[in-house]
């Protein structure tokens, strides 16, 4: 049974009054959740993330998602609904404050106090007013009645909501797996869902994460299994990387650590910060003492270690990544050593984790890592668990939400398999409009929801064309030629050649190819009835494409080429530069 | 059970007289298999392969091992055996031949049809003689007499090699599953293996490449059942891909388009001319008239075609990228269309082939892809598999090959676990030699053994210097400044500024910024005493300096610069570019 989109969407409809669901992130892609559901005057967002950027986004740091939707639709906006304090899912929120107005964000404790300690390091704390929810409780946001319910994933303090709209309820799962055993005893609120469910839920939107994974995922519990083995055998130290936010891992670590009487180091910032924001807010609790200075743990014996550090994705600053390149100040691998690689590698990340893995075993240590070791259990449900989730909800209309293009498909044919009607599951992307009434849900034409691109050590938006430029200079490199002319279009200095990143063949020196270069801009100057004729912009085109043309035939490269002109009224010239 | 390769390496050994192991490439990494085995005066290497590049690899297409070793030597060269047909075995040869002297080639058909191929399209073809071997087949490689034995993998023909030295007997597996019920019924020679053991292997050098799967690698005829479903199920088009070599593949492919009646269109140049080649050498048969030219299909019902294409890899040139972006001339997707990706992503991979699988996706189509749909089994030995060839070959020294360096160690306890002595165990890297004798096994200092970056569309060497620069300017990008001088140093015209990949805060234009930079230009140009006494290179340090010193201050930002200086005698000056 297969889900027609192009049929869906090459209606042109005609709105009917009903409620619209706008995902301004999040669809088509891991990454920025931001969702607008909007009624006559009312729009609710639920989540407000961030992205990180794809390999060939050079020298960005954050994507976000164009919030233009929101600025022209301002005086709609009652109020953000936060599910968990994932960056995916809050990421976004100081960047909306800079110029749209949310006058109240709702949310579990845990993501708030994140988002808290963000929104006043750059002085947006009292833009909004961030509401503490606690499970079960309901808020009204403009015309909607929302439901925080307790969902298990691998954060704590994760909500599904449950929204009564004008037209129906629709849920909303946020992020979830269906953890029958969690860490922390709290249980998915299924009976929210089903009471929901017995008065009808309109539309379901659900996460499409692990879509492509059969059964169930298996308990955040299980992970201690394996926790307690690897630290009864380790002889020396043990050094554990895990996602930070992933408190039920770290209060897991910190339990074996104290089961087998060692110390523990944390190293990295959002480690420290979460550890202690979890501490603070009573999500974790370890006895004092137990917690070491990094500078105290080289002193101790080996077995009475252990260091808990970013680095799980082998992202390239991160400190696990500079152990295993032997470059960190106070952490040297000694072989013997254990390292847990509780995580999975992101999409995208599976080489530099490999590389991570490969520098560290060259050091020694013994590495725990990979997709069977019983080491990590992902956060997100399988697919059992999301026809699960389709049971409890038997919901009218079906919108797969939280995935690439092709998980939503496969979640929307699951969702068929699960008697949902065809007609009624929605595979949209960003911008894309789903109305719903009681009765009908149709696509109306997309709004405009592209992506900003961040460069964060800056804070500041990097255009696609400055991109392509950099996709350029990074596959061919750059050619900067110079030249100083008379009034007359004589050449009274230079050409001045400059080559970086340009790849040249075995038998041909960059000197040898600057001399040809220059000879060249010399002869195509040369037919004085062209260049005569040329204004300064044509003149520089006309040395550029001479130029393209050269590289392109004799060295088979297509530089950038970069031509400044300089005029000076003189006749003797003498070049300075080589 | 852990092997200590530090302790290993930092014994200072000397050499024993006896038979050296040597990998030029293959080790700490997945390609560019290159292995010197040497005795005395006498060398024979086994496989000479290339690997692909790196992301990180900007504009680079091919990477080689260093060859220095064998110039070095080549006197001792007696002959190269090729295992089998792929790239990472036998890609490297027609760069080895240009200024390396291999007597003669050993090795199976189909790898020495596509080998002769590649040679004398370069002109090559007559630097060495290929000779074809037959299973069981006999040769005698200087002081080496290396048996060739049938082995099952991912490419028909392969072969294990079972090589008698003057200090006993080396088996090299090659790459290699236990396949039992293989396509071709060419079975693994299991009894020349143990016909070896019994007289006792000196060493085993075992593929390492799933040493971090569990269980057993499915047998290539169990993708029948899941293509046979999918053929019988597709209402349209059905477009495959998989490896081009992998023959036994695209024969199954072949046979449920006959046994459904559809054509089959190929496409791409790897896929056309491994068809032909295989047909050839009789590795494939099909009826006549199969194969239709892709301009037939579009005429044709779609439920009577098959186009079976490259781009597995989601490589951005392939036909399926194309497709998938709808930039393909012939073939675009229509809803309903099947599409089959028949192979796994390798390391580094899984982003483009997960965009490419979006991609198609979002088109309509039907995509049949993934580790559990059962429609791709690895060519290479899992964990049981691999315990199973060192029972077999009971080896005295084990080493482990074809792996990166965390799979070397894990397929190192795993012979520790079969039986072998751990100071038996040698995990090795590139350039690292293995000194075996009788009795005893050691580690004498490396060789070099570096890699040489290829630019394969134009076929000359990259250096890391310039791969240096690419990253810079892909990451923040260039500023050019040009300028005009007179002997005095006063300025006649400029400074001029151009800036390529560069990105600016939200308030700053490139005009305001280029502005700027000017005016610090030509104020730091108005301290006399200290500009007049620089050197034309000592004056473009100091303005470079400046700028650096501007643009991480002011734009927080580092990018390349280029000063270019120009002198002229005028006194008059007025720039021409902006």
């Amino acid at each position: 049974m297969s889900v027609d989109k192009s049929r869906q969407k090459t209606e042109v409809n005609k709105p009917m009054g009903g409620l619209k669901i706008i995902p301004l992130g999040g669809l088509g892609e891991i990454g920025k959740n931001t969702m607008v559901i909007e009624y006559g005057d009312d729009i609710m967002l639920a989540d407000a993330g961030l992205a990180f950027p794809s390999d060939d986004m050079l020298g960005v740091d954050l994507v976000l998602p164009e919030l233009d939707y929101l600025r022209e639709n301002q005086h709609k906006i009652k109020g953000l609904a936060i599910t968990h304090g994932h960056e995916d899912h809050i990421g976004g929120v100081p960047f909306m404050l800079r110029d749209i107005t949310v006058p109240v964000i709702y949310g579990p404790a845990l993501a708030l106090g994140l988002l808290e300690g963000k929104l006043s390091e750059i002085g947006l704390q009292d833009r909004t007013t961030l509401t503490k929810v606690n499970p079960r409780q309901v808020v009204q946001i403009g015309c909607f009645r929302v439901k925080f319910i307790r969902c298990t994933h691998s954060i704590a303090d994760s909500f599904s909501l449950i929204i009564e709209t004008p037209v129906g309820t629709v849920v909303h799962t946020g992020d979830f797996k269906f953890d029958f055993t969690p860490v922390d005893g709290e249980l998915y609120d299924i009976a929210s869902l089903t009471a929901a469910s017995e008065s009808g839920i309109l539309a379901l939107l659900s996460d499409s994460t692990n879509t492509e994974r059969e059964g169930y995922t298996p308990s955040e519990r299980t992970v201690w299994r394996k926790l307690d083995e690897v630290f009864a055998n380790a002889q020396k130290r043990i050094i554990v990387t895990t996602f930070a936010s992933n408190v039920h891992r770290v209060k897991q670590i910190l339990q074996a650590a104290v089961k087998y009487d060692r110390k523990v180091a944390v190293l990295g910032r959002s480690m420290l910060n979460l550890a202690a924001i979890s501490r603070e807010l009573g999500y974790m609790t370890f006895p004092d003492g137990l917690l070491v200075p990094v500078e105290e743990v080289n002193k101790m014996p080996p077995d009475k270690v252990v260091i808990l550090t970013t680095g799980s994705q082998g992202e390239p600053m991160s400190a696990l990544t500079r152990i295993a390149n032997n470059a960190h100040k106070q952490i040297q691998i000694v072989s013997g050593d254990t390292v847990i690689i509780s995580a999975t590698p992101i999409p995208g990340n599976e080489r530099s984790i490999a590389n991570t893995i490969n520098a560290l075993s060259v050091r020694g240590a013994n590495v725990i890592y990979g997709r069977d070791a019983g080491i990590h259990v992902s956060g997100h449900a399988c697919r059992e668990e999301q026809k699960l989730m389709i049971n409890l909800c038997k919901p009218k209309f079906f919108i797969p939400v939280h995935g690439e293009y092709r998980m939503l498909v496969k979640h929307g044919e699951l969702a068929v398999e699960c008697g949902v009607k065809p007609e009624n599951v929605f595979i949209i992307d960003n911008g894309d409009v789903v109305e719903l009434t009681k009765d009908k849900g149709q696509i109306l034409p997309p709004i405009k929801a592209g992506v900003i691109l961040v460069d964060s050590s800056r804070a500041w938006e990097i255009d696609e064309t400055i991109l392509e430029e950099r996709r350029h200079l990074a596959e061919d490199g750059m050619v900067v030629v110079a030249l100083t002319l008379d009034h007359k279009k004589n050449v009274l200095a230079g050409p001045d050649v400059a080559m970086r990143g340009l790849n040249l063949p075995g038998g041909i020196t960059p000197d040898d190819l600057v001399e040809r270069v220059k000879h060249e801009i010399l002869n195509s100057l040369k037919d004085r009835a062209v260049v005569g004729s040329l204004a300064e912009g044509e003149l520089k085109s006309y040395i550029k494409e001479v130029l393209q043309g050269h590289f392109a035939d004799k060295v088979k490269a297509n530089p950038l080429v970069q031509v400044v002109l300089q005029e000076v009224a003189a006749t003797k010239a003498k070049s300075l530069s080589k």
